[in-house]
This record gives C-alpha cells, structure tokens and sequence, in this order.
C-alpha cells in the first residue's frame, strides 16, 4: 500500500484506527475455547465487526509466538483474513545484524517463507543503519521504526540527551530519515508523549506516525490528533485491549465495534477540524 | 544454570566458546534435505560434533521463524537435543512494553507456552527497564542485553555521547546494573570492537559477557580473551557461520568440529595465561 492509498482510506473511511490484535487466549470469551483455532476464530469476529471503521490491523507477535507453531498458523490465518482494504503492521520490534535483520524481513514480507506477508514491520533502532535497510530493500514494504515508545521505560535511553542537546529520540528520527523518506518509513511514539508530538510533527511533515498508548495505556486521542494530524492524515492510532476485551462474554464482537466506533467517531471530528484549518 | 555451573563449565570444558545455530535451509549441505527435517538433522549433526568443545548454543531466532510453523518445530527439536552440560541462548532480541514482553519472556522461558525453555535470550534494551524486567523475573533464567553490537550500525546510536560524556552503550551497561546482578545478566559486546572491552570490564567486571563477531565477521579471539576474560570465565564467544559452513560436503560435521577444535584450542591457551596473571 503507497503512502497516498493509505491517506485516500484514512478520508474515506474517516478513521485512523488501528486495531492491535493482542490476543491472548486467556482473555478471550470462554464460548471461543471449543473452537479449533480459538485465536483465530476471535480475531476473524473482531475483524467482521471492525474492518469499515478500521485503516490498519496491527498483530503483536509476541502474543502468537507464545504459542508456539500453532500461534504461526492463527497468525497466517489471521492475515490472510484482514480485507485489503486495511493496511497491516506486524508489530514485531526486530532489529539485528544485517544477515538477521534479512531473514526477519523474509519472515514478515516474503508469504513465499513464514506464509506472511505484512505491509510493515515494527524495527527497533538500536542496532542502526545496517539492521533496519533490510527490512526497506522490499518494494511496496514499510518500516515503522521505534522513536519514542508508550511505556515508563521510554524515559530511561530515548530521552537521554545527545549531541547538540538533542534526545536520543529525536536523533533517530533525524538519523533515520537518511535512509528512507515518508513513503517508505513509519515512527512509533506514544499517546502517552502527547506534548513531543509538536517537536516530532516539525522533524518529520510528512511521515506517518503510528501511535499507541490510547486506551489503555491512557493516552488521549483528542491531543494526539490535534498535534499529529496532517493535510494527508499521517497518523494510525492503535487501540488493542480497549477493544478487544471491551467484553468477555458473547456480545465481545459487538462491543468491540462499539468501542471502535467511538474512537472512530472522534477521529471523523478531529479530521475535519483539521480540514477546516 | 547458575553462573558459578557456567563458570565450573567453563573450566572443565577448557572452552568459552559459544556455537550459533544460524541454520539456514539454503545454506546446509544438499544431502540433508531429502530429510523429513533437514534444519534439524543439520544442527543435530552440528551438535554432536561439537557438543564437548562448546559451552553454549545459540539459535538465531531469524532463522527458524523464516520457515513459519515448521521452524517453531526444528527450533523446539534442537533445544531438546542440546546436552545439559551446555547453556542456552535464544538470539532473539526482544523488548516491547510490559504486557507484551511477559509474552516473549513466556516464549522463551515457560516450556508449557511454546515448548521451549532456554537459559536465557538476548534483549534490546531502547525500550527501557519495563521491557527487560519480564524476563528477569524467570527464576534461573537470565537476560543477555545488547550493549555494543558487532555490526557497522553500533557506531549510529550506541556510540552516541549522553550525559556526562559516556557513550549511550556505557549508559545501558551502568543502568542495567540497577536491574540485575552478574547472576542473571550478561551483556552483548562485539569482537569487532575489542578495544572496548577493557573500559566495558571496568564497568562489569563479574558479568558474563557474549561475544559475537569472532570468524566470519572479523574479530580476534586472542584480543578479546585477553581483554574480557575474568577468574571466573567471564566470557561467551560465539562463532556460527565459520562453524556451521566449513564444508558443504558431507563431512559438513567433521569440518565443523575442526573448526570448533581450533576455536576451543586457543580457548584452553588463554584460560592458561589468564591462570597465571
């Protein structure tokens, strides 16, 4: 998906809402335990009950890996399921030497090797240049890079100052755009960094920003579209447990929408404040 | 596996060196792949070829997971195969907000998650102390974070100065610290950068520390022994391709033992001179 299919979804669908499939088997509905892939046959009802409010579906893969092959093959199926006209992230944070880094974009991009094929791959920056390019060789493919993360641990590195006064964050950001421009390269930063999110705007006019941190993690959606939203959208918001465990019991896909239609309710305002600016 | 075993290991192996399993289908020699699972009869012929010159294995996630399902299986077979008398890595180089790294620590740690129970996994640290801790609250289990990698792109975060003049690397050593004791982490140094290692032992000078590099990528055993070995060990040096590649023919294994051998070899010479200091 090019940058300008995405802005064209966002305006259509009048949402930024990413939906985080963090599913975990101990929290979905009991009824679903009979099923023979219960992960999968959860995210296909929230998928049914959410794709017309929703631009992108964001599995978090540790969530699958933690059940072993089987949690590949939800996965695969769950993919496979998520209607064109969403975009999909997997939410992985790789990042290794170049010869790794090849083979986990192998995995998230090439169906011809784990039978996935996701627009985008999370890929933490640590590790530098050479083990976040593999991941941009893939034509058509997006890196959404780690900047400035939702979690009390973001504090501890990334906003450690560097050259020029600088916070750590922010030199990614600066660093990174050498290697790929927006139409290629995503950030990550954190409804829960709401007030940085001028300063990134400034660094980065037209990237998107893929933003968690809302919901559960307290973020506010009003703050972040004010201060992130741009003439082409260039934002996702994720919400995950906020939606998928909106209920435990059989109306789970129902509220689930509902909660997604709030969210989405509330992006089609901030969209057309933004319009009117 | 405590660190004063991993030590007595080290002692009595009259070895540090840590094998790679960077197993790749398209690599291994062609007469294996008429296999039912030829990723595992290649590691199996790998392990038993140098399980008696070798104190760790290591598996490199990338690798299995770029072969979906069927990965997950090769992956959980290996690690069952690995003699006790060797420490286990899973090269994965995690780290994400809380809630999603107890699911990686769960991957890794909690055989009934994903049927696979390593003595430890390599960890990023961008995201902070509330990425790492999960894994740090396995019992027995340890954490091994990235400090100063082996490849080109250490040189664009990681060497960057923070406060007080200290390169970002040396930030994460002294905060990690804060975390954990030498008794359940250790710290990623690359041979490529050996003449760091002396100010790192400075920092740490109990905690083990895994040194890729060695081999293929170009780092000498001789000087990281010299500089990083301790009373204790002290080190993991890890070789994967110079092993696992010696010979495509079918002495794939004797090849690779020689090379083990040599590696294992100047391993006991160093322990000797470090003995006598």
């Amino acid at each position: 998906m090019t940058h300008s299919e995405l802005s064209s979804l966002i305006f259509r669908k009048q949402s930024y809402l990413c939906v985080g499939l963090d599913t975990d088997p101990r929290k979905i509905p009991s009824h679903l335990l009979t099923e023979s892939d219960p992960v999968f046959a959860f995210n296909k009802a929230i998928i049914d009950a959410t794709a017309d409010l929703t631009v992108a579906y964001k599995p978090n893969i540790a969530f699958y890996e933690a059940q072993g092959p089987r949690g590949w093959e939800s996965l695969q199926k769950t993919l496979e399921y998520i209607p064109n006209d969403c975009f999909t992230i997997a939410d992985a944070k790789r990042g290794d030497i170049g010869n790794t880094s090849d083979l986990y974009a192998r995995t998230f991009f090439d169906s011809t090797a784990a039978g996935l094929s996701f627009d985008s791959v999370t890929v933490a920056p640590y590790m530098g240049h050479d083990s976040v390019t593999p991941f941009l060789a893939y034509e058509g493919k997006w890196v959404i890079l780690l900047a400035l993360t939702s979690n009390p641990g973001s504090a501890d590195f990334q906003r450690q100052s560097v050259q020029a006064g600088e916070a750590l964050f922010e030199e990614v950001i600066k660093t990174a755009q050498m290697w790929a421009g927006p139409d290629k390269l995503m950030f990550v930063v954190g409804a829960t960094h709401a007030e940085d999110l001028e300063r990134i705007r400034q660094l980065v006019p037209d990237n998107f920003l893929l933003v968690p941190g809302v919901g559960a993690q307290g973020g506010s959606l009003e703050e972040v579209s004010r201060r992130g939203l741009t003439k082409a959208g260039g934002l996702l918001v994720n919400a995950s447990r906020s939606i998928l465990y909106a209920s435990n019991g059989t109306d789970f896909a129902e509220q689930a929408r509902a909660e997604a239609r709030a969210l989405q309710t509330e992006m089609a305002q901030q969209l057309s404040i933004m319009a009117k600016q």
